[in-house]
């Protein structure tokens, strides 16, 4: 029998996992929050706002609207919205509604407030096991995969049979998936890797040359490593692609969000013009607030994410901060 | 007493490392092949033919034309010639031409056919312990120091005191300089970084996407960390600047000449008429020739080494080697 796996998102990302497991046997269940961006992919085949170029295979694919029926015939729950939005719609549910799933998030960031990865507030809403969820790792821009050029992504989980079943779920002619074993670290690099993005803009605003660039993210692997070691220690190679490869592919894209915002901050604009700008919130600007207060509370060495810390929420000159920064690098 | 150091060599690293150093209270004995060159400095104050922009100070920098004569006074001597031609140099010297000097390569490259480190070869040829050599690492593009862009590099030497002394001589408001002690380590790394930066271009040749790369430069980390724990195994951290930042700088830099060169050879270019496009041959085309004989010996697995030696070098088309390459990555 083939697998059913719910695909919760309308975005850009969502879309290009859909396009991706829609390439295997499955029956995907796609939920969209957007009853006109569903009705419009029923009716033509493409979403009509993310990838447009995107042609969805719908004898595969069921759009739907009611979250709880996409949800209930599912083995699979992957969670593909934003992290801003992750809460309210895991909220929509009752508590024993992923119970018997796998739940798998592919989300880049934390549950703002309660400062807590997404696994860990599935796990405890909805006393799901660590058994039971795996993570999606980069490096993999949405657009390379809609343009099927060859890419790679690292499913992670503690159940490593259960990572390496959804590894071959997801891999296709253009997508190469392998599994590890490290859920919590893999997804705190993937949300820190944004505040490295933002960092990278800052200083491109700052007219800091690709020198720099380089020296700043070295930097930042070692940083990620001593907080992943003082959160999570475990043996992991943060050289792998769902470690290293996700921060490059961040920090040295042109069309990165964060990079974007980071490089308006540092040409001067203030957080809410650059975020008017933009018309959006880029991902490291709420993941920085998440891990700025573990930061401090395992009293971990991280002048980078302080630096992008001091700049968006104390208001500190980015100058000022990348002058003390800069001769904290080596 | 004003140190002097005598700087061989005048391509723009030299020319970078030249203007550095001026910087501080040194007096440089610049020793340049080309005697029209060093004539031009001498009336105009500028490298007519590397980095013109720069101004050089000429209380400072005493260009000269011979080799044995710029030595002589010096206590320090920097090699940044390029490595295809360190050899022919050196040999013009008398073998106790570097007694009781510290000797500093800026050379990426390893001596042909000898397939040692330049560091090697001077301590071999010319008696120096270990003592008494330092190698300079990345990141720096010499274009960027040339404009004064904030710039970092690692001054790596087993007596880490030497190395500390070197890296205050060369450091300025706009160039950081640190230590460390891993001589070995460092060179090998600076050098294989050229193979992958033409693995790199032959996969944008290709038409591979920034996806792909960001899994390319991860895995070649792995695949550095492989040789240098079979070559010179030390304790060493790989995510700092003089190794990850160095590889950066090179793999995302438009301007890298390997990547150029790769790029060339991924677009269906043969290895000569890429060369004589370019009117030069990067040295990654040499490195890797240094590098693949190591391998074999230490049976390393590298296959991004061994995929850019087949295309270069066994005429294997870049297509069929990068389709067996990409299954041995992750």
């Amino acid at each position: 029998m083939e697998t059913t796996v719910a695909v919760i998102g309308g975005g850009s990302w969502a879309t290009a996992l859909v396009k991706l497991l829609s390439e295997n046997e499955v029956v995907i269940n796609w939920w969209l929050r957007s009853k006109s961006d569903m009705n419009h992919i029923i009716n033509y085949g493409h979403n009509p706002r993310y990838l447009s170029g995107v042609h969805l295979n719908l004898k595969k694919i069921k759009p739907q609207h009611e979250l709880k029926e996409a949800i209930a015939t599912a083995d699979i729950v992957l969670l593909a919205v934003p992290s801003a939005f992750v809460r309210e719609v895991l909220d929509l549910l009752p508590t024993d509604a992923l119970q018997g799933k796998i739940v798998v998030t592919a989300i880049k960031g934390m549950i703002r407030n309660e400062n807590i990865l997404v696994t860990d507030y599935v796990s405890k809403r909805f006393s799901i096991t660590a058994d039971d969820l795996l993570a999606i790792a980069g490096p993999c821009h949405a657009e390379e995969v809609a343009l099927e050029k060859l890419s790679y992504l690292t499913i992670c989980g503690a159940n490593i049979a259960k990572a390496k079943a959804f590894a071959s779920l997801i891999s296709c002619r253009y997508l190469k998936a392998t599994a590890i074993e490290d859920l919590a670290g893999a997804e705190y690099c993937a949300v820190m890797k944004n505040v490295i993005a933002i960092a990278c803009g800052i200083a491109h605003g700052l007219n800091y040359g690709d020198n720099f660039q380089a020296v700043l993210v070295a930097n930042a692997m070692q940083e990620i490593r001593r907080f992943l070691d003082a959160v999570t220690p475990m043996e992991r190679d943060l050289n792998a692609s769902a470690y290293l490869g996700d921060l490059l592919v961040t920090t040295y894209s042109q069309f990165s969000r964060n990079r974007t915002f980071g490089s308006m901050i540092g040409r001067g604009y203030s957080v809410k013009s650059a975020q008017l700008e933009m018309r959006m919130v880029a991902e490291g600007y709420y993941a920085v607030a998440c891990i700025y207060p573990m930061m401090k509370k395992h009293q971990v060495k991280m002048p980078i994410t302080q630096a992008v810390y001091n700049i968006l929420y104390e208001k500190i000159s980015p100058i000022v901060e990348f002058q003390i920064l800069r001769d904290l690098l080596a």
